[in-house]
């Protein structure tokens, strides 16, 4: 029995190294996913299908690009961590774990006390609040073991 | 054929009641839901199930009861408009989006122009942007009509 | 919007009647259902069906008639509150509240405190939990408001 | 073709390792998977996130912790093996029985015959109701055969 | 709280009306519905859409017109009984219980003890095994009562 | 017991009206439904939106705007006609049939006789081809009977 | 890709074996699962569970233990055929075929020319009807070549 | 983490070699499948189950018969790209974009600029629209990268 995690969610500071190396280090047989987190490539997803003038159109075009993997890569996964740091909107990591509710797919979610209250329907729906990256390495070990 | 519409999002600026208001001098079929929005009885939603010191388990408590009741009147809508302002995280907002893209429900975002780009992924996955409450009337007329 | 609530567990004493008086008292849009609650009639379900020397085959046939109500019932409900006494084993009540959660349907627990900690899967599973009838009419007054 | 067993309930006799050791006695192709059967460990499974002075949210952070694992490991299930011992409350089994039963997923029941009435509900949506570990192998037996 | 119960199976014997009828003496909340009875309208009811030649492709083209009926009114039903007499193959009768075991749809069977053997495995996924319209009827009583 | 058929397909003859007026002159309990068929609203759909200079977005945002209708109307469906002309593409009713396939639903298609080869794959999902309203009529009045 | 093919119906003659050679002969890259096919030991298969008096139960328990592998089997194959004989009554066979109907899962039916008429409904779900184990083959060597 | 690509639509021209050789170039972790693409074999997939007369007939057959291939392999795909060229009415590829629109499967269109307009309704559900294989080859080692 392998498992599969997928990592969702900040991409600018690194906890997902950090669970990645935790695992390695712990030797536990998962196989971790992720969608692209280089800022840059992802925002150009879709520009070789085509430049846009418009902003709206360029990041239409390529938030689906990124989605034909993300959506992939999500409903193969066993669970999911949904990380929010302490900037930007990072909109798109609640929509991985409201799209991860509606699947019935568990997530762990990875934020700082400081985001609780904003946090709150989030969190309601996951399985497992952690507040650092090796907290959620525990409980993979804990889960998959 | 009638048709049931969940707005879901902000809650400090009157949004719905311009929605709602503008649907009803069209006499459109519509039935209008959401979630609580008195922010205070949304917190608080949980309390008569007994005190919780921890600000965690309060929210956690409150989130539940309030998702009984979201989680109903998403999955029974027939379309969802998500609203995003210019303040807060709005991460249930997101969330809620999240959770419509899993299901297949079209949602309809609404939003500033500025806001466009951490809004990306919410919105590749919506049937239409809408920068006005006037504009999802519009829509809505079409839609229903 | 109506709500259709249904209650199951417990048949020995009366908090059925204290939800629905509650619920009608505030004026509540719910139907509430249930399993039959006549505990002789229900282990006699499946006797028209043809008497059973066997005790286990008779059962088995009282239970199937009885599932034919219960799972119908379960399913076209909006909410389910399940309900755990300090007596007998009550294995259906947990079994409806596994039921519930595998078709993602939100279900409050009712019981004391005394038995929180063989009730700890249930309960987590579920959306809130409940000491008294009166508590789950204040929830689904919230709720369905 | 090769079959997956998940073994759920009872975790204070030996029923796993008896159907382990039957099935690998007759080589057959089944891979058992289970809940940590470790009660402290399970009982402490969340708290790595953080100790809870209230009894009800450390056994709600530690089932939502074990529920990662189980809920995956039942819906990748072949079949589920249900045993209730003559101790104890074990709503968990009955819960975990009730979510195979709405997932459609088969399950063979495991007790003994003084515990048939308050489990008839639970049987009547079984496939298989057997009294000794070695009557499970033997139907696991003719099954994957 | 209506009921919906879809009477399929044979056709030559009153059966169907003496359910109905059974049902209306006791003021049952049930409204029943069916494939078209008439033998001879039911295998032309193709035939509008161009005449065959060929006897397989008249009974393919007229079976997919009956079954745009059929499948709708299972589909909406919440509880099936299949009628197996002791004449003719009957093998739609079967097919429809394949077709409600497959959906969770609750169904019981009704035919003679002299057909036990050859339909097992057809009742081993039935809620209830009848032998008489009027066992039906007391079930229905019961489960809608 | 009342049904809704979705007329899906070629807007340039009044098929839709010869069935609607067919199906009314039979006093059948049918509500038909459609996407707007008015060819030059339904291309503007998504202009309320915001005026696009490039063609493929505007394309894009009118038919994602219509999507909110179609895709509701046809998973409310109990049936659906899909109309191929002898003109235009009508890749749009393609993809309705489709859509209908693979959610199990009962499509009618309704076309000439000369285009039967390139829609070889779109009757072979289809329950019914009919080459007239009229014929539809009639398979809607056995259907529905 | 390696293809899953599930062989339901009839017992009493060898087409099963004529397909799996001719498919060996062919070299197709399929795996064939099927029932257990030896009749006593498929009637026998709960005795094991306890021997009953009555003969519907007896038959009850064997079915049961035999759904829960061709239920398995039958949702893992990516193509089933159904063989219909010119005897005995083979409800099983018509059950398989519709509990396939109702997952979408493609099956072939294979029966004689003589029983076109009493099997059409069985037939007009199917993908394809052949009369001969040699055409099945030539089927799945065409579908999975 | 290997995926698996449907490439559905036009067979005249070599695009599928083209957005195989590419990937191969690129070392991608892509299985690539498509419906059988020798259009005489095609239209012949059934004529081994009998010859047929009538021209809708030998169609059908031959239509079920891919069917059950190409139903198999598009719900086994992660991916499907689906083209579109200037000649023919290519109804079958509108059809399998429908049928994965449905199921919630991404999919690339990939056509020429000269086909937007019609092409909409497709379009507004894809994930992508491409006009050269490169370019689809493009998205590929984004999206699996």
């Amino acid at each position: 029995m392998s498992w599969t995690v997928y990592l969702s969610g900040e991409i600018h500071t690194d906890w997902r190294e950090q669970i990645i190396l935790g695992a390695k280090a712990l030797d536990l047989a998962i196989e971790f996913t992720s969608a692209v987190t280089d800022h840059d490539a992802s925002d150009a997803a879709g520009d070789v299908l085509g430049a846009q003038d418009n902003g709206f159109w360029r990041d239409h075009q390529s938030s689906k690009v990124n989605a034909i993997r993300t959506k992939n890569l999500i409903e193969k996964a066993d669970i999911v961590v949904v990380r929010f740091g302490d900037k930007y909107k990072q909109w798109n990591a609640a929509f991985d774990a409201g799209y991860c509710a509606a699947l019935g797919k568990p997530y762990i979610t990875l934020h700082d006390e400081s985001i609780i209250h904003p946090l709150k329907e989030v969190d309601a729906a996951a399985m497992a609040w952690a507040q650092t990256p090796q907290q959620v390495v525990e409980v993979l070990r804990y889960v998959v073991g």
